[in-house]
């Protein structure tokens, strides 16, 4: 038969936009890898520009970015960088993103609004990805927005980690900071065997049309309450939620969260009274002066690389959290 | 300038699969038109067949299907209809399925599940569908699925009309049957100026791994208590919530729901002692051996009908909602 | 050079519906293999799941159905099997459809007909799959409706074997029972070494608008005649061919086809006293009740096992069939 | 409501490749329209260009070209006509292919070919075109080719009116001259009340393996025969069988094809003395060197231009053939 | 036949992101419309939002921004509102982006760059763009990048208008900068009845290696030159091009330009005494700080009104530009 | 686990088109393979046909075509084989087409025009092409044409090489035919330490609409010298280059270019006593009847082997050319 055989050896590589460089690093030293050199740029007018300093053909990329402010900026450097690795013919690329941009815009709740998140998905098939890899996004139906596959990585083995030695179960109870979070503070309260609290924000039910207020429904009295969610942005909604528990004679309140957005003024607003921790991850970057001593940043980086090395080495993600999700 | 003018003029059209033909001529009734006659059939091994008895060339085509049992034979039919429409040269076709297929697995609650929801949004597409229109989405991140634009109707104002001078608001109170309907069940108490509780089953938080109990959240002793969803299946869920509130005190229990899906045994069980009235729209077929005394339903069609209106006169879906989502 | 290298290797997976689980059994005997352990189910109102209990990441995957009745359904739980292996990250999807759903809807025969065969090849397209395999086509143009590689396998090799030890040349007549198949009895004809003999039903041509005949063209009379086709449906074709056969003067009637639909009233018919002898394959499942003493199964099992190994260990599908096609 | 409106108005245009520019002019002049003034050259290389001279924004464009030889250089005149158009922003564009190019590629015979009428279908669609019409389809499976609209039509009646008064169907059988062809003579017989015959080239069934003879099926001795075809190509088949039918005691043959390709030596075998009459359409253009005296062509362009008609106007195509199909 | 009929009627709709409202404003008042009322909005972790106030159901929108700085973010807006106007069911959606972002990166100078214009211009197709409109593209190879129509405008015409009765031709010669805007400049040139020249920045030819020198071919001594470009973006090549003039005994130099970047520190640079005026069009925003005395700036709003009408009413835009391009 | 594991193991192939087989044999000779064996034919119509004798399964295929007259011809049959690759599974196509055609087609320059170029890409894409390789493409803003890698390959170190020896850069002069192609001239100047000419054909620009002439910047009087170009057409520009640098006093002229296209009449052009060599690749066929003595052509297989080797073996094409692009 006619032709050349040659052994099929497959490579991984990562690269990595400029929003959050350290996690890229992280996750290169997990693999015991190194990052491609890549030669990335704004010109002056604002356009990015990016060019990989080694070959990448036919190797299977992780193109890493963090979509921090400015979003956009990190949205479309990771695009041209998707393009160029495609361009460059690289086998397959998988879009990592820890941090989902746009997620919150899943949905049209008005008429003619857009629904962002399934924009994003498909600029990014559109710009060349194969694959997405992201942790704890805000609502799981964004999977069904890209047509590809996507590992959906979660958080909570990282906190729950972090907390296990720390919290006493028999004095502890899990808080939603409102309806729609409540699934997760449940596997959360399962998973540390303590009891659940929501908080409901509403008119008040029986004086139609009244202004709200934090309604509180479980047991927080004389307990440490910890605050569980997806992301915290401008910490509004955790601060009011804190001071209610505290007020309703809460003796600990303690914040979980995977996402640190910390909008402005969140660090400021995060650093009250009313909370006496506040644990995150690292998805998104944290520079020295939006960190505090009551704030702790747990690494992300072991969890995506092994998600990583498991997606290159034809493994198992959903092995990863049993029971988890 | 070469070439032959003629005055644009634009043809609505109105097909119909054969799941719940009653729904179809009431809308047609409505907007005052026939339905295209059409030869539909099942050959002997099951294969289903479709074809048009007039020309709907140019035409702006609504294939109206409801999607109840056997669900998978009323979905293809529903493909083929499209199929068989873009072939003959329809100008434009919005697929109207007023009970969304597959609403229910719209993620993957675990590793190496389908996103069918998603899937059904793309074999619509793929068939030849420019449009959807549905009816409460049970998820409305479904939108996103579809890359088109999606008429999302809300059978509420059907549904808040029948109530309106039934029920007192000052003994009323508006109950979700669990913790993901929330969000639908405070629009209604907002709406009817009634207090809202819920119904949350769960492990008891205090002493782990034991077996769920219904705790109800909220004002329901000596109230007419609203369940509200908007899908009864098997109607198991929704008779255990009414048993539970009735324990708790309430005088009343009424159910109303959008989609009365009534798999096997909702017929049965929804005639418990224990729910008073069920009142549910026609966006599936209720055969009379599904029904009973307490049960009514309203008619879908007047607000399928009057979207379908103003969608082939480029009016307002939204505006016939001001609020409403 | 950054990354990380590792040796590339492929695995094959098999996966099946719930159509035919015996074929797919057998053919993983075949093969050496095991299905991949599958939940699958249908729920209360007649959706389908399906979800794979092992991981198959990078896998190249079969994905075995038997679009037997409800055919309807049987195709949708393919398209949910193949979506569910897209979204877990599998290499390669081919869609193992022995006998290809819709076949004979492959053109329009009129106008405003749909083209269900080109649907269901877009269908499969849409869910995923990168290959079709399929044993004897309705049409060979079928082929050319998929974008992809289809593996177009042919079972007259396995029914010929049957009839070689069992069937003289000198006596026997191979039959076509309609204009439409007559190409395939020609290859009979030439592979067995006997005649052709040919079935019209057709207006008498001298007598326009009378009703139909059975007219026969060829040598019939004191001979065995092997009635070949593609499939057997309800089998009145069939069964009218044999008896007009028998009346021209045939000493044994033998039937041989590929597909054995069997939709009533088939199982009934072809025990009539005109056919000695029924030969068809396994490539859809026939529950005892559909079988016969004088009905044999041959299993196409082994044929399919063969095309699977080849494709996946890159050899050769043509080269099974020489001078088959 | 914001913007402005105007009254839709919808203009067709005509516009025409190289290959065959009667047919385009004679298209116009039954529509009473003119051709779109184009630009078209082949440059030094072989390169083609075509630029239109008027605007054609907005418009419902028909590009008409006939794929006679040199088939491939008028197909990519085609093409980028198409491509042309859209850019222009053309509305919507239909390919009048009379004869369709690659038709008899419509499968793959063997392993490893191609399935050139299906990429070609794609070639059309990638180019821009929304819509196909074309004439007599080797293989209607072809319709299923391309994902859009196809009018398929039938030179049928125009041939048929062209024999009506001249054949006297007491003496007339209508004949096909191979088994593939034979469900389009069988329609001829019964708008004729003629009988059918069928020629068949086999090896002697009887005989293994013997060099192929032509066998007359049904009553030609003493009958005037029409041969029925949807193309002639080299002529050789055609001529072939004349022969065979006069050695059969026809005392006449007329051909009848819709599709003069006439290929050589198609000219001069054709011009036999076992051939009485052919009769052709003008789908391919036939300079004044490539007809004699007993040939006769019937103008195509009343078809087409009442088809474009139709469907400029969103009329009915089907209702133009009824029960011809 | 069925069906309601009903009279087309078009509507045009104007939309504008936030990069430079002044622009559309201008447009809609040329047009006599106004644009359709948008909530805009930045959210705090700089996510994007935008909805129409209005329905634009059925309409022919165009979507107008001006990409200045923040570049990627007003790219991001329009990519939104595109989605936003899709999904609210408008019939066509024309981008309107007078100056092409990254058209400078529309090819792959070296390997593994990407190519960010044709990414951008599969990023405005996938949210929903059916066209784009452009002034001036960088390369006009770009159209290409676009599988649909575009719209290349030219701004030549409006400042030609400026210059023609301020500039004596026979004192006048138009430069260009550098090798690359040769055609351009050649352009202006015949236009203008004046003569040419040509500023190359090169390695001295003779001495091989050396610093480049700026050599001006054409005459310049004693003359007033205009150097023309697509765009000045830092004004570094323009001012040293000015400089060389002068000293080549340039009596005068004019600057005329399409797009004004003016990314830092075009401002201070261009008000160099080399330079006696610059010519400008408002495709991009100028703040007052970004203005001098010496610095023209030119509605471009005349020139995109006239061409957004001739596309709503399928007239022509080519012929806007008789001989210009 | 599930499954049946095996090496991954892949083949590289190599097919021709008929159009230069001689190119086709010397890189696979190079690569030390042989052309897999097929069966290509012109049916008498002028259809196209090819099929591979051998399995393709799997494999990684370069499909090599040079687009010489009868260019469409040779499109097609290249569209035709991509077709038969991607239906017998080959794993990965790369469209091998050293002079891509239609590459003068890149842009409208004015309005109605096709863009050939990208309908091209189109076309490859749309028959199956993963990948395109092609040398000293006319713009190099074709390769963002392609939605997918592009090999652009340059030839200058092949052309390179043959002059290193030859000419002396201190009576060397690098010319440049017309002001479109300076940059490549401009590189060529670099590489070889000669100096810069550019002949300009263009109006007087003293004396406006007066009769083009050829005018000389840079030195060539008493010089060598060397004309470069990516392709030589009917050889018109060049000979009247050559023309006017002899008249100019070169003492001698010298040609270089890629792409030999020499269509009518570039043979005879070439002879002329003004130019002394002319040297080419070939890239195209050149035929007996299109060479003479003073002619050159370099072989361009072992750049392409080299290339095909490296894609295959995912090593660098960048790094074929340091600094050469």
């Amino acid at each position: 038969m006619s032709g050349i055989k040659s052994s099929g050896e497959k490579r991984l590589v990562l690269v990595s936009g400029r929003a959050h460089p350290q996690l890229a690093i992280d996750i290169a030293a997990e693999l015991g890898s190194d990052l491609v050199p890549t030669d990335a740029r704004t010109f002056a007018n604002g356009e990015l520009y990016a060019r990989y300093d080694e070959s990448v053909r036919g190797c299977d990329a992780f193109v890493i970015q963090s979509h921090t402010a400015p979003i956009n900026e990190w949205l479309m450097e990771q695009l041209i960088m998707v393009d160029a690795l495609k361009r460059a013919s690289a086998k397959r690329i998988t879009v990592v993103a820890p941090f989902y941009p746009y997620a919150r815009q899943d949905k049209k709740g008005r008429g003619r609004e857009p629904i962002s998140a399934r924009l994003v998905a498909d600029l990014f098939k559109t710009a060349g990805a194969d694959r997405i890899m992201s942790v704890d996004l805000h609502a799981a139906q964004i999977q069904g927005f890209f047509d590809g596959p996507v590992d959906h990585l979660f958080a909570m083995p990282v906190l729950l980690k972090h907390f296990k030695d720390k919290l006493d179960p028999a004095t502890l109870t899990v808080v939603s900071p409102d309806m729609g979070r409540v699934r997760v503070a449940d596997i959360w309260s399962d998973k540390l065997g303590a009891p659940l609290a929501i908080i409901h924000k509403r008119r008040d039910p029986l004086v139609p049309n009244q202004v709200s207020v934090h309604e509180i429904i479980g047991p927080v009295e004389g307990r440490v309450c910890l605050l569980v969610d997806d992301l915290i942005d401008t910490g509004r909604t955790i601060v009011k939620a804190a001071e209610a528990l505290k007020a309703a004679g809460a003796i600990g309140v303690v914040v979980a969260a995977t996402h640190a957005v910390f909008s402005d003024p969140a660090t400021e607003l995060l650093q009250s009274e009313f909370i006496d921790e506040v644990v995150v991850t690292d998805t998104l970057p944290l520079p020295a002066e939006k960190t505090w001593d009551r704030l702790t940043i747990l690494p992300i980086a072991p969890l995506l690389a092994r998600a990583i090395h498991e997606v290159f080495e034809d493994g198992s993600v959903t092995s990863m959290f049993d029971g988890a999700a």
